[in-house]
């Protein structure tokens, strides 16, 4: 908004230093300042309040040592996220960019399904929640919009790099760089090992020509739907240790922000030879609001916590992940980038149906973690109590702990894919 | 090490997917993941040595909750971070490039120093350890040896751009891009806020000519001293928490590694405007080992600790910090993006000073903090117990909470240097 306004004010005033405005790396930078510095004042007082509204969230005895103590603080934290989230991309972003139209509407819609369920959760005092029929139904429904959304709108194409006075190309000059680019509407996304890093949805139709062309479109809104539901749903599962999801969300977000600068920008992807996509440069703003939210979020949500963020929080850092990863056409890489999602998702699925399994075999269920969500695992594993200075094989981990090693290897991923994207 | 024998197997053998060693960011990537993984695998086995071999670090008792039991946990960790970071850069960077050479020799010079120290005290019981006298001689030899090697050494140069054209000016072509540089042995380096964010050390001589340039120099090396000192010193007084002076080393070399990336490219240099340093690129490689040995080193040094770094390594992170900074001309930068350690040293000057003062004065000393360095007055702020859900004010904090708090707060730094630069 302060771009616009400031643009506006241009036309007739000489306002010194507005020029930065048109950086986007320096909005980025104050879009983070603003985001971190408005969790933590901001934050302070959402606490205290949902504090005197809650008796707090109702949590089931686990049976882990320190679980009982949280009893009493407050859920729903998520609402200072997504506040500081939104305020300073609403001002320091271009809002007539369609991404970030699309980041915004994902982050509302998410956030407002996940405060539903924690509100029905808590105040309603019914454990269940929202209905997980109902959860999915506004899954699909956004993947729906984000897919249709990114298939229908013009502004959303690719620049590909051509040979100098190719027909139909456009030339790019910045300083005395010159760059021929030529548009193209495509399902290609971005895919380690494969040549060129590239792979196209439509390889996967049958056909050829315009069925091809449209089959592709398919394909692409059907993985979108499929990967916003299953990243915000492993997103939520991972959300069960102080900090865990909000360490894990930042070192993520991170990779995405540094991918989207790259990608939005002309020169540098024509250096490092990467896809160009026009605009996605301004959904750096957006990402550095996130990760200045999380960061300032987790002054009071780490390890003992003094807030949870709930699936107000949860459901929607999984879903703009992964809108965010479409956008800027990295989503194949998630598996990667996310494995602490995958794998917390990975573990619960694994434990119900072997236990189902089991059961059915033998009569009597089985496990394969001590527990899951996969985190909780480590809390309970052996039968000998914490022990704070060395852990022996197979003795349970502190809390505080795991999160830290969790976030490690959410580090060891990130680079892992940065690396491979470098493998030609 | 590889980078040479590759490039020499190249010049016989066609090996597919050598040319990958010519990218920068291809090994910086690999030596992150390697670090990272050598600090957990040797990591364990070092603690496991340290252990069998210390009784521990003689813990001075401060009445600090959960403090006591912080004694058996083996010290010289230090080591552990050191392997990680030496191996891999031997390993992935070119060997021959100056400035890797100044990193090397500071790591391992600064590490002897504090390996000496631990040593003293962990082995000889002598719990004052190496005397203060010999330490502060160490840093200000390093301090010479950096300064006048970056003074002497020819291949210390920027490159600034000049009009096409210029007599003495060297053409660089990147792809369809031409750069029209000219090299300058000069003391110029990068601060906030000035015209084009430059600052000559020699402007701070009064007379000209070659008297103004020597005395630059002058100037230059006493900084360079000043600061590898200030910093080292920094380092070692923030090291006092789980953690904490690993995960604050980990966002600044970040910070940094970002600085010397953008810096060592003359495309990025270029687009950006910002100061062109030839190859300060290779650093990439060295700071990335850095972060990973950090990282991996978390592993075991998160809270609750499992091994504590030392001097060997605190003395030697400070020393890393502050060399790389002035190689890559943003040593200007350091108050604010270590400011932790800047506010930690504050910290215990102003307890020293004032104390003195006020019993010269009144006959009894009084204290501004609970307690410093600077980490430890949260512990021991108001006199309630810890109480784990809601911290009203003055309640003293966990350990854990105090150390990400710090964490924050470091990342906050980061960005705003970060941004600072970007205001003209």
């Amino acid at each position: 908004m302060l771009y616009h306004i400031v643009s506006y004010l241009r036309q007739f005033f000489d306002i010194p230093g507005a020029g930065m405005f048109n950086f986007i790396s320096f909005r980025a930078g104050l879009a983070m300042i603003f985001s971190l510095s408005f969790a933590l004042f901001v934050g302070k007082k959402i606490i205290g309040m949902l504090r005197r509204k809650q008796i707090g969230d109702e949590i089931r005895d686990l049976g882990l040592e320190g679980q009982m103590q949280k009893k009493g603080t407050p859920t729903m934290g998520g609402i200072i996220v997504l506040l500081s989230i939104l305020v300073p991309s609403l001002l320091f972003a271009r809002l007539d960019n369609v991404y970030m139209l699309l980041m915004l509407t994902s982050t509302v819609w998410l956030g407002s399904i996940g405060a539903l369920d924690d509100y029905i959760k808590v105040f309603r005092k019914n454990k269940k929640g929202l209905s997980g029929k109902f959860k999915i139904a506004g899954q699909i429904g956004l993947g729906i919009i984000v897919g249709c959304t990114l298939y229908l709108n013009d502004g959303v194409v690719l620049r590909e790099k051509v040979p100098p006075g190719t027909s139909g190309s456009q030339l790019t000059v910045v300083g005395n760089q010159k760059i021929w680019t030529k548009e193209s509407k495509s399902t290609l996304t971005t895919i380690p090992f494969l040549k060129n890093n590239e792979f196209d949805y439509a390889q996967l139709m049958p056909c050829n020509g315009r069925a091809r062309n449209a089959g592709g479109w398919v394909i692409f809104v059907l993985a979108t739907i499929f990967i916003i539901t299953a990243v915000s749903n492993g997103a939520n599962l991972t959300d069960g240790l102080d900090g865990l999801l909000t360490g894990t969300s930042i070192i993520i977000g991170t990779t995405l922000g540094i991918f989207a600068y790259l990608s939005g920008n002309i020169i540098y992807a024509d250096y490092l030879n990467i896809m160009y996509i026009p605009s996605t440069g301004e959904l750096v703003v957006f990402i550095s609001a996130f990760i200045g939210a999380l960061v300032g979020f987790l002054w009071y949500n780490s390890y003992p916590a003094q807030v949870f963020m709930g699936d107000t929080g949860s459901l929607a850092l999984g879903g703009i992940i992964a809108v965010f990863a479409i956008i800027i056409r990295k989503e194949l890489l998630i598996p990667i980038l996310c494995g602490i999602f995958l794998v917390e998702s990975l573990s619960v699925i694994i434990q119900v149906y072997w236990f189902k399994f089991t059961r059915r075999r033998t009569g009597v269920g089985k496990r394969v973690f001590k527990m899951t969500p996969f985190h909780h695992h480590f809390q309970k594993r052996g039968n000998n109590g914490i022990d704070a200075v060395i852990q022996k094989p197979l003795h349970p981990l502190p809390e505080s702990k795991i999160t830290v090693r969790f976030w490690i290897i959410a580090i060891l991923l990130a680079v892992i894919t940065v690396v491979t994207l470098k493998i030609r």
